[in-house]
């Protein structure tokens, strides 16, 4: 049989992308389905390699061809190639089987000349554009495929600009242009030694050999070469026949939405210009009219326009994006892709495909971005208020939403703001544990410094309030109360705005918006869960945000952080009385005194989660962290404990270590002090059994000891929480209870199976095991973290995205590990990862058991593990 | 067949330890090999397991078979049980088939009552010694068979003394001893309500039972449980004739090694006494006379002696220590062991004993102690000395050796006093590079802070220099010049002595001796080349260290560390200037100034390695390591390099980081300064190529790129060093060369086989792979790594043997996947655990090529590796 090299777009459909290129499958489908797509046909990739094996020469054969479907091109559109009355008009466009950018652009108006731009002048009406057509169709085509930069033309152009005193491209006449056109073409004869061509099948060869040459220019190797594009698949070529809008009052343009971007509502949205071309809707000199107004003016097509749109929807199964033409009275469809939306119609439109039975709710629940679920959960600045906003700095866009109040710099006078009725906006180098009062307080966080997993950060994203975060280029100076950036100088109580979700920050006020939840959220979040096989719960410390958490569909709580709860007002000083001691008497007479909160803190907690489980992680931090710094704190405490200054210097220095993230904290300090350990698992038990009197409902209470590294050290805590179980629980007041670990050094994921023999569950403290597995210490890289992604060594942060090559595959190790030696060994993530789309398709792959993100990214995680699975399924 | 529950000695052999148990079975062996042991029986393990099958009875056929051995155990000796001119005494043990500590103690002297004691009077002419040994009997066998407290009988024993107001044992008479068997005799009566069994045969059942008893005691049980021994095995009892050396001038007792055991010198080394018991050796009263004495005294005993240490040695195939009775001219032997000996001995009783063909090459390696080759390379104290000497404090051991010298404080006061004359330690709370003149200087160095990788133990290390590290007892004030420790005061030109072998510190002086290196060291080590598989190569930094390491036997360099050689006072300002620019132009400048430094660093290396691979590693420490921190020094820099101290402040305070040790550092800091790594491989092969000019010798040069993760960080370097050898080397002037990587980040060695396809070889940094994997910060994990040993969670410090089960996993894993990606890849270790015999033997059995260890513990490790080899063919 023989090979064909040139399809007319009808004769293909969109399963041929390896020969027609993706832009020649698209054509050919939309044809197929009976578009009124501009007719025209695509010369195929094979084309393409047989040129390369010719020493870039288009064969007789493939040159009939061509000719051929130009003739029935022209008999397709009655119009002539270089026909003067009637004159067909091509663009030419390289169209590869993968998307690259970097190869030829557009020709547009191809077979212009002298004699043909008349033509176009009768048929539009309109002397000046049809000039301006041939005008950009030289400098475009000597651009292009004469290889003369576009800049020489440029000169020319803004020459004639400048000669008749004019400022903008519209205000010259046919008559400047004709004079533009001259010099062009001299240019152009100067430059190649040969005559710009004006035989239109000369134009189409050249631009096609210039297509083809495309495709092996130096940006497109190097693209194909960093995507691992091969080099011998070739780039077709596509020629359309132009149509105009321009041709009179039975012409025209425009934009469409099958419904509304903004809201989804079912109905056509967009815009309309009579008797122009698609520049004219840019240039923005005309107003359009309302595309319902299209109705009135040409109700024929409008009729067909408005048939069409629901077509495409059904054909494409999602909501679209038309460009359209009508050239005296026929319509052209030029376009449609998939329309862009905000985050409420994409779950609307979602919803309502499903109801009208268009897509499943497994194709809905994958129309969804996760990220636009979370949108939804917070403010956001009001888009046109933002568009005057004055852009004060950046930082990274730690924790999402929008937030606007005055600056304070110190978390006491925020909580005083507050009390005033004002809106504060906590700023600061960063923050720590002991901000606390002062973060819950404020509308938004600033900090100058710190990564994505900063103490703000994490802290911030945990309430769902807005923060950005490591604004380096921002000066924050606390002790003058002032904040510097670019030359702009804020003080305290002025205002300032952040996009906690952009990581922009505006000087002033910007008015911020919330979004509405409607029905369909919490619809297509039942869907999920109806799909998913991951369980999602949170990390939460407090009653409050385990409210929250449950609301949005928390199925537990994954990390319940014990040190949190430390730094209350009513206990910190307790809290360092117990690190102050320098006996184990002292110690544990100060750990009396905290029983009873900490009792307090989980009855409550169990109390809101009911009979869900609720993993506690006991202390994890080292005790430094919960000692003063500052001289003038240090003075303060000695005071109020009754101890000298001294030794409390002497004990923070003690304590002091040059690489904390790998010292003494986690599982290490109840191999010191295993009293600490037992004054928690006490207030556990006697929090379960006070909730379980008060509600009558029976906590499940999951101890989970941090850092385990050696099985050893598990088993001593497990040994101490079953001897305290036997202490506290007798007859009816029994809690069931179990005793398990974190995996987030990386010697535990190595040594899972024999942690796995003692430990009834896992939990893969990803933050950590990030920071250890890859010696990446999260406070200190992003000094060098940018540089990374810029040299394109890492994609993506490895602390918001988990490294599936490396860190996931621990995860992926210590979970086979673990359940090999204990089938029914439940596992779980709680780091940062827990909350991420790209991670939790990953831990679903791992087949975990549960996720557990911060309460506001519960919705998130809940869509994301139902569409990992549909992908699985795919 | 009928089952044999008791063996008379002859009639085993050391292949019965199951049955015999393992004391059993070597008396039977030593009686089997025709040795003149007391006559004796076993009875044995399976007796004690029907003992417990038949509820702890002894059934009559055991019984009966027991009876019968003791007959002829009567006529072998020709005494008899119970008789009182010529009784039969014997000692009653326990012997199970593992050695267990825990069970019963020894019953000597059992066949004793008011008659025999008269007959062992008689026959030893020693009233006295005659009621002691009775006395002692009744002590032993009441408190371990009938379960009366030793503690009782010490009161009883102690009032006589007093009464009699005596001081030492020996002085009680005969009758004293009479009077305390009186009233031993009624304690036992009034304890059990029975008189003391005086019945031979019912002693020798009721010891029988104790023994079979002992089996299940609580320590026992413990014992077993904690080792893994089975339950049910059950134990030996060896019931063994009593022979007497104090039965006239014909009697005597003695104890001997085969060759002198600190010299190794062949030939009888020893004590013996004439007509005493061990007891009196022991005791110290009489002076014994040297061993050849004998000779002399007692010439049939001697020779025969003689005789029979040449067949024990010839037997065990060791340097044996020996225990002899000579009972009226009779020669027994109690026990033969291996002997204990100094590290001299060691070595040349190995090497004579393969040259008499006792023992082959690998036997001798098997022989020597790695530990004790190490000994023979470094200074020690004189032991006399030694004993007189005053205990100041006590750190860890962290570089061995003994040094004794003054105090200084200040690197450059201990220059000053070195070029005095003086012999100076210096004493400094911790070292840093900067102090690397003052401790070349130095006769040892003791440091408060830091552990066994601590930078003063490292460097120590380096250079076979005797270090105590991390004495935290010990207060060092350097302003103050003073050195505090359990209230002594020491301070600047004060003595003080260390042991680096053993963490003492001394004040005062104690003399040091050096040990002979004989030739049969390098003897011994030779075989061990010829044996082992493994490479032996040194981590050094300069021409010194290698050439010591090239001496010391090895073949190449696996890790040069580059950033030694910035902290020379020649260049630390250049390096400076560089790290304090702020653009890449000024920091080209200061690059260029080192170049001629670095390269003058690497020719010297080359010079002295020759053709020996040299493995150098580029720039790995954060910059902030290379500035000061201190005010004053601040200060000064700024003067010198004409910058304003608070643009050094900010830059110090810029580079800071909350854990360094996972901070930007390693192949980082080349990410973001690709200049730095330029200068240095330029410098590198300008080096080597002046090397090859000036000796012909073409150096073999590997270039190592620090803290890899990411494969990407890999190929980076490796293109630029690529790119760097062509434009350097042309024609003649090429220089071989390879690029690899360190394994140190976790991640390197989870995806090895992706970096492996890129880099030509590794080589593990076990040092920062182990603060990874274990996420133990080497500096802090002092604080809590002395309470893991002591609750078992670690038995070594991860960071002197490596911890196999998790780190040594991933050097396994990285090891396979990289040979799976490049078989010829070549796989090193570099880390401190390099030098260590246990380490060594795991890097052996996971097939690595080399180890690479500091220059002094080369020899070490050449001996560990034959012996891991030796032992896996075993």
């Amino acid at each position: 049989m023989k090979n064909q090299f040139v399809y007319e777009f009808e004769a293909g459909n969109k399963g041929m992308k390896g020969l027609l290129g993706g832009k020649g499958a698209n054509l050919a489908e939309m044809s197929k389905i009976g578009l009124p797509v501009p007719e025209g046909f695509t010369i195929t990739t094979e084309a393409c390699i047989q040129y390369y094996k010719d020493d870039k020469k288009i064969t007789d054969t493939v040159k009939e061809e061509i000719l051929q479907q130009l003739k029935a091109l022209e008999a397709k559109t009655g119009k002539g190639f270089g026909l003067k009355d009637n004159p067909l008009l091509v663009s030419v466009r390289s169209g590869a089987a993968v998307s690259m950018p970097g190869m030829m652009d557009t020709i547009l108006n191809l077979g212009l000349n002298f004699e043909t731009v008349k033509g176009l002048e009768a048929l539009t009406g309109n002397g000046r554009f049809a000039m301006d057509s041939f005008r950009r169709f030289i400098q475009m085509f000597s651009d292009v495929v004469l290889g003369i930069s576009k800049h020489s033309f440029d000169i020319i152009f803004d020459g004639k600009k400048q000669q008749r005193g004019i400022k903008n491209d519209f205000e010259l006449t046919k008559e400047d242009l004709a004079g533009v056109i001259e010099d062009y073409l001299l240019l152009v004869k100067t430059q190649t030694q040969k005559p710009f061509p004006m035989d239109p099948e000369e134009q189409l060869f050249l631009a096609i050999d210039a297509v083809f040459d495309s495709w092996n220019n130096q940006r497109a190797i190097i693209y194909r070469n960093a995507h691992d594009i091969p080099h011998d698949m070739g780039t077709a070529v596509n020629v359309q026949s132009m149509v105009f809008g321009n041709m009179g009052e039975t012409s025209g343009t425009g934009v469409a939405f099958t419904r509304n971007p903004s809201t989804g509502e079912n109905g056509m949205f967009g815009e309309f210009l009579m008797n122009a071309q698609g520049e004219d809707v840019v240039a923005g000199i005309r107003t359009p009219m309302d595309i319902k107004e299209m109705e009135t003016v040409m109700p024929g097509a409008y009729e067909e326009f408005v048939q069409i749109c629901s077509r495409l929807e059904h054909h494409y199964k999602d909501m679209q994006d038309i460009e359209f033409t009508i050239e005296k009275e026929k319509l052209y469809i030029l376009q449609t892709r998939t329309g862009k939306r905000t985050a409420a119609a994409a779950i609307n439109v979602a919803v309502d495909m499903v109801k009208d039975g268009i897509i499943t709710k497994s194709e809905a629940i994958m129309r969804v971005e996760p990220e636009q679920i979370d949108k939804m959960l917070h403010p956001d600045f009001d888009p046109e208020a933002l568009e005057e906003a004055l852009l004060f700095g950046e930082g990274l866009p730690a924790s999402p939403g929008a937030a606007t109040g005055k600056i304070y710099f110190f978390p006491e006078d925020v909580v005083r703001a507050r009390e005033r009725g004002e809106k504060a906006i906590l700023v600061r180098q960063e923050t720590s544990p002991e901000d606390i009062e002062g973060m819950i307080n404020a509308e938004g966080i600033l900090t100058s410094r710190g990564g994505m997993t900063s103490h703000a950060a994490v802290v911030a994203r945990g309430m769902g309030k807005c923060c950005v975060a490591g604004a380096g280029d921002i000066l924050v100076d606390e002790v003058k109360k002032e904040v510097k950036a670019g030359g702009v100088l804020l003080k305290e109580g002025d205002y300032i705005s952040l996009n906690g979700s952009t990581g922009k920050v505006y000087s002033g006020k910007v008015p911020v918006t919330r979004v509405n939840i409607s029905g369909n959220f919490n619809l297509i979040l039942e869907w999920a869960d109806e799909i998913r096989e991951l369980g999602v719960r949170t990390n939460a410390d407090t009653p409050r945000d385990s409210r929250t958490a449950v609301e949005f569909g928390a199925e537990g709580i994954g990390l319940c952080r014990t040190e949190h709860m430390f730094f209350d007002e009513s206990r910190i000083n307790i809290v360092r009385e117990m690190i102050l001691a320098r006996n184990l008497k002292d110690r544990q007479k100060a750990l009396t005194k905290l029983l009873p909160f900490q009792r307090e803190d989980f009855k409550e907690i169990f109390k809101v989660m009911e009979e869900r489980p609720v993993t506690i992680r006991l202390l994890d931090p080292p005790l430094h962290e919960f000692l003063p710094k500052e001289e003038e704190d240090i003075l303060t405490l000695a005071g109020e404990l009754g101890i000298s200054p001294e030794a409390i210097k002497d004990i923070v220095k003690d304590l002091a270590e040059f690489n904390p993230m790998l010292g003494h904290r986690g599982v290490r300090l109840a191999i010191s002090y295993p009293e600490i350990y037992e004054m928690q698992v006490r207030a556990i038990f006697e929090g379960a059994l006070e909730a379980k009197a008060e509600t009558g409902r029976v906590p499940k209470v999951e101890i989970m000891v941090p850092l385990v590294g050696l099985v050893k050290e598990f088993t001593l805590i497990k040994a101490m929480v079953h001897r305290i179980a036997e202490e506290i629980f007798e007859g009816e007041s029994t809690i069931p209870y179990k005793v398990g670990t974190m995996i987030e050094v990386p010697r535990a994921a190595i040594v899972a199976d024999k942690i796995a023999a003692e430990a009834e569950f896992f939990s893969f403290g990803t933050n950590d095991l990030t920071q250890m597995a890859l010696g990446f210490s999260r406070d200190d890289s992003g000094k060098f973290l940018a540089m990374y992604k810029e040299k394109g060594i890492f994609e993506k942060d490895p602390f918001s995205t988990i490294d599936v090559e490396g860190v996931g595959r621990l995860v992926e190790m210590g979970t086979q590990a673990g359940r090999g030696a204990r089938a029914d060994l439940k596992v779980g993530i709680c780091g940062e990862h827990g909350g991420d789309p790209k991670s939790i398709a990953f831990f679903h792959s791992v087949g975990l058991d549960y996720v557990s993100c911060s309460p506001y990214r519960v919705p998130v995680a809940r869509l994301s593990a139902a569409q990992a699975k549909i992908r699985s399924q795919q």
